[in-house]
């Protein structure tokens, strides 16, 4: 029974993957009208099933109208895969944890009511399907003033509503949504469905429930939003400061032009994948600073993905009660278990290791810099999208390596985390305790 | 009281750094009789009394045999003092954590007789004065067989067998130690000086008193000794796998050279420094590889920098026991206190953060590839000394950067665990616990 929840993702996720693979691979598929090599049918089907947004040949080039629509039904059952399975797994741990647990869990996902898998899928789907609505309804008439017929700007809208909300990244536009880089009306409604997706659904819940209460937030919602925001705003205010001057991307623009593109940027890397400047050229720095960015990811049962804000949150406030020399890990009123806290540390380093070990395959087949290979390998762990367009450069050994990897970034962190949680017992004896030296 | 031990390293340290800084920018000290620039005076004073062996300026050709003395009597005192500083430290934290803590500290430090800083000096001093005499004997014969004159000979051996066991990586040579690539007679000297000066103090100490006696071992020893063992294996084996085919390194050597080679390089990540191969020409995974085994570094209260054995083997038995779903992280008999668990990470972050802050500084600074900035910012935090040369080319601004990286490697890691542990408190009242998602 302790494994069963880390077999029904890799059950569920593996078929759907296999299922997409086979519709991108037939000719109806393709604009050539041929069969799409297997590498890239692969490849595409897990970025779209994985919400990750990478590509190896282009969406709207490479596709017919028929492949790009399996591509956003792929986005669409992958992205409610992933917030159902989480939050199953979430109520999982609540249920093993105890009469406590089980009362820390209501806590931390906000509802009683969420007993049943049924109610909860209901409620998933329903959620999604009503904020995607929404920012489709935001963005159709925007194409349609554009130019755009109306059946072509119902689609773009939808299709942009739905990879927003669920962070997939992918664009039906040959340019992505570089033509819209001072378009506000387009480019806020991404902003708000990536941020709004990537927060997570027991999140979304909450503040369905309590609006912006904040004191009747629980502690898993003020978490995850605040080390959000934090991520967001330090992220613009450095992505800023590291491009200001740079003339292949936005040094020339206007004042108002740079704050757009800093803010953006920032959401993007929060997983969401879309953007304006090509990733290519901005300066190595900002690079690098995006590796940090999206390997924290978002929120936990959120379509995003990365290590999650609130394993951030709790390794920072670990290390803050170290500092201050407190044996308990405390935070608005309330301390961390311990046990959370190893799991948050597990999480972090099956993490570092998966795009450590990807890195260092891919570094071998590419023959590619460091700099450009870390960026796409924590790209496809944290299904972020962005890149600098190696995934199409690779050979077919390399797009393998990266579809497994977002893969294993998709379920792993999820399914280790409630694994681990589950498999915690109370022990039946006690070693003496010895204490080795540390640093 | 809490903050004299780190007030008492940094004080130590920067009074010795300011010395040195001082008798290298003397004219005596330079080959062409002038003043060497402060920059690479301070930046040659870090690295000897730090025990870091990166240069900007060549020790051979730059220096005269009076700044080479200079340098030598740094790597001496830094040497000693960091064994001394990370020993009384040691103490510190056994005799602040009470009457448990101090029979633990005591079987960590294997020394009831341990108890005065006086005494421990002097065995300080004796044990590195002895272990460093057995390798000047084992060296200097060689140099004369190899034609030396017998001063130059006693010079080089006693430079040598310093620069070994305090893992300083300092030559006098001007090809280093190239030229002696095949000859064991020298290399086995030298891995043997390094793996034992990377393994700390307490670990001697411990091997002093019960030789290879296992059961006897604290369990300070055991796992320090193990996993270094481990990180020699592992780290020579793929060394060698990533090399074998390398026309620039090894491709065309005999299968002996090969594996000696390999083996090498992997006890020099340990802190050594020396380096056989140009470390430039190596695969580029190969340098990641070294990222990750420099990183690690050596022993606790050692000359050898990194987060330290310890903490990397605390990290993953926690891990392993998240695994396996025990509340207790145990290992061979005993268990490891929570609070050690904090300690490690806390070490680990902050030696991350400092490298990613130094590479972002650098990259910016330099305009180098992040393979090169990344790989020469782990050698200078991890005091190793293994570069592709990235220091000799920086400006002052990016050798200031390294200085001050050298040095918060050198003292950072070691304050940091000691203030840490002497913080802990009791707690006063607790907090009802609530548990974040995590993952
Ligand atoms: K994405
Ligand atoms: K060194």
């Amino acid at each position: 029974a302790n494994t069963s929840p880390a077999r029904l993702a890799l059950t569920a996720f593996g078929l759907a993957i296999f299922l997409f693979t086979g519709l991108l691979s037939l000719p109806a598929a393709s604009v050539d009208g041929s069969v799409t090599p297997l590498h890239q049918a692969l490849f595409t089907a897990v970025s779209s099933v994985c919400v990750t947004g990478l590509t190896v040949v282009s969406t709207a080039a490479h596709w017919t109208f028929f492949g790009q629509l399996v591509i956003l039904v792929g986005i669409f059952v992958g992205g409610l895969g992933t917030l159902t399975l989480a939050s199953i797994l979430a109520l999982m741990v609540s249920k093993r944890l105890g009469v406590r647990g089980k009362l820390i869990a209501q806590e931390a996902m906000n509802a009683g009511r969420l007993g049943e898998v049924g109610t909860l899928l209901r409620i998933v789907i329903t959620t999604s399907v009503v904020i995607e609505a929404f920012l489709a309804l935001a963005l159709i008439p925007r194409f349609i003033i554009l130019g755009e017929n109306f059946w072509m700007a119902v689609w773009h809208g939808v299709f942009y509503s739905i990879s927003s909300f669920n962070n997939a990244g992918f664009t039906p536009h040959s340019d992505g949504i570089v033509p819209y880089e001072t378009d506000l009306w387009i480019l806020v409604p991404l902003m708000v469905g990536v941020f709004f997706g990537s927060l997570g659904f027991p999140v979304v819940l909450v503040l369905q429930q309590n609006g912006l209460n904040w004191k009747k937030w629980n502690l898993h919602a003020k978490l995850t939003i605040q080390v959000s925001l934090i991520l967001l705003v330090a992220g613009a205010a450095l992505w800023g400061l590291m491009e200001w001057d740079n003339t292949r991307t936005i040094a020339n623009m206007s004042l108002g032009d740079k704050i757009t593109h800093s803010i953006f940027a920032s959401v993007m890397t929060r997983s969401g994948g879309f953007n304006l400047v090509d990733q290519g050229q901005m300066e190595p720095t900002t690079r690098l600073l995006s590796d940090a960015l999206m390997f924290a990811g978002g929120g936990s049962a959120s379509t995003a993905g990365g290590i999650k804000v609130t394993t951030v949150a709790v390794m920072f406030l670990a290390i803050a009660a170290e500092a201050r020399g407190d044996a308990d890990v405390k935070v608005y009123g309330r301390t961390i278990p311990q046990g959370t806290m190893r799991v948050a540390i597990s999480v972090i380093v099956a993490g570092a290791t998966l795009v450590a070990v990807s890195a260092l395959l891919l570094l071998q087949i590419s023959g590619a810099s460091l700099d450009r290979v870390l960026f796409e390998t924590i790209s496809a762990f944290a299904t972020v999208g962005l890149g600098t367009n190696l995934s199409a450069e690779l050979p077919p050994s390399g797009v393998y390596v990266l579809s497994v990897l977002m893969f294993a970034g998709r379920i792993g962190t999820i399914t280790l985390a409630s694994a681990l949680a589950l498999r915690q017992r109370s022990q039946l004896y006690h070693y003496p305790e010895e204490r080795p030296i540390i640093g």
